[in-house]
């Protein structure tokens, strides 16, 4: 594979918005921000053997997931992306046409969320298939980001769609929820929000952590998905154990005020179910109401990811 | 390894300027642009094996390399850099201090060249190491990043520094021309600048392949390094050879009116040399003039990095 023929193909296809003073093939891009108030910038990275199997997955999947899963992370701040970079690390040899396979599912799906690529890295050697995806999202003066750390005591916890089996195929397929996330933010000023990436219980776990907080929830309310029931045939697991320990969901977990709440469960605005799971307290620690309704501490069990 | 864990302590030892409205530990850092212009942003990755051999590093020069790397890709648009985000991949079972040592290494570069650390990804696999930098720089109103496409017919090609060599050690330890880029741009208003690290004849094509020019430089103003003297008894290579081709240097190259080409070499701001090696002309194509005085045609060749 020649890395700078791949960048080269890579730059043909970039079409940029006004405020790309200069997109990939430069030092550095550039972004014009007259009139922002600041930015939103993460970075994520995947890895053969650890988030995705190479060998199982279609190429234009695995470029799907290294970037949702960044823009996963901006529409956990309440934001939508505008911009990424990109960084290949490519196994030696690798086919060119798997490489612009793996290209074509990031640009599709940037394509797809309005996500600019303006920049990125291409490099090869004696490794898996590595991809960091930077995501950027600008801010305009009337917004604010929606951080961990401003869940309130008594803050109703709530979560998009349904939780637990993404090992079966959801977490390569996800929808990053931009527009759930920008709504929550905008119009029902959600006091916390993160994505689950590393599991509810981790997730909320961080939120909590952050807002020098404890939760309760309940687990007859949370909303366990198909994949999860489906895969605890497999693993003789419950289901229940699925949802609040898999990884990978993608789903927003945040808090908002019990007013709010009420708001957001009886608005039509949103196309995914949400669903109040419990609430924030000032005792700290992680609690867990089961199916008899007995309350028990819980430690906050970690995703594994695939390996 | 706990990659929690790691990041933890990470997030522990940083320390923000007011511009950080949110650093490392949520969902993305959050950068207040108010009066600024624009921003310029670079990615870059080493990998073990191809930009360093972990097994002859210190783990703080590998950490140092792999942010001044990225830094020197905004030193090239004439810009400072003022925020970056790091994405380890390590691998598994990886020394909990051995982790901690390459961050410091970053952090020591970062203090060094007025960097904040505000976001970044920890994780691992069955990988080699492989460190991913996204650097940032903010622009104000009244400056101008310098693009590798500005460069003018009767440009002088010039050079920081010396160059060849970098295997034998200065990729890993090069200063990044950060000053000298600013003061380039700021100061002697120079047209194109790119910082190299594909090798000088690989760089110099990426200026007129941009600028849509020609160039010729003369083999006896190329300013060679010890080290490619050195090195060139061990290749049998010539060390001119090394210092056309070798890769990493990361001084910058730049193209500038004679008229300011001249102030910079009578300039006494610089406390590194700075050498006219040639000019960009109109006629397509890339030219030497070797010791002999004879002109040949040159097809740019890479740099292959470490392996």
């Amino acid at each position: 594979m020649g890395e700078l023929d791949l960048i080269k193909w890579i730059r043909k296809r970039a079409k940029y918005g006004k405020s790309v003073s200069l997109g990939i093939g430069d030092d550095c891009a550039v972004i014009d921000l007259r009139n922002i108030k600041s930015l939103v910038i993460t970075t994520d990275t995947i890895l053969d053997g650890t988030h995705f199997i190479q060998k199982k997955c279609k190429p234009d999947q695995i470029g799907r997931k290294s970037i949702t899963s960044s823009i996963s992370d901006i529409a956990a701040m309440g934001c939508r992306p505008s911009y990424a970079l990109v960084s290949f690390s490519f196994p030696e040899n690798s086919d060119i046409k798997f490489c612009k396979d793996v290209f074509r599912g990031i640009e599709k799906a940037a394509d797809q969320y309005n996500v600019q690529i303006i920049g990125g890295d291409v490099v090869s050697g004696n490794c898996p298939l590595n991809i960091n995806v930077t995501a950027i999202g600008v801010i305009s003066k009337s917004i604010n980001p929606v951080k961990r750390s401003g869940a309130k005591p008594g803050d109703v916890i709530m979560v998009t769609g349904r939780l637990g089996g993404s090992i079966l195929g959801s977490h390569l397929k996800f929808e990053p929820r931009i527009e759930e996330g920008v709504l929550l933010n905008e119009k029902f000023h959600v006091n916390s929000m993160i994505d689950i990436s590393d599991g509810l219980l981790v997730d909320l776990n961080h939120i909590i952590e952050e807002s020098n907080l404890g939760a309760i929830i309940d687990e007859r309310q949370i909303p366990i998905s198909r994949d999860a029931v489906k895969l605890s045939k497999t693993t003789k697991k419950s289901p229940i154990f699925h949802a609040l320990t898999d990884g990978e969901d993608y789903e927003l977990l945040f808090t908002v005020s019990e007013k709010k709440s009420k708001e957001i469960s009886g608005s039509d605005l949103f196309n995914v179910p949400l669903t109040a799971i419990g609430y924030a307290k000032k005792e700290k620690g992680l609690f867990i109401k089961d199916f008899n309704g007995k309350v028990r501490h819980v430690k906050p069990k970690g995703y594994e990811h695939l390996v």
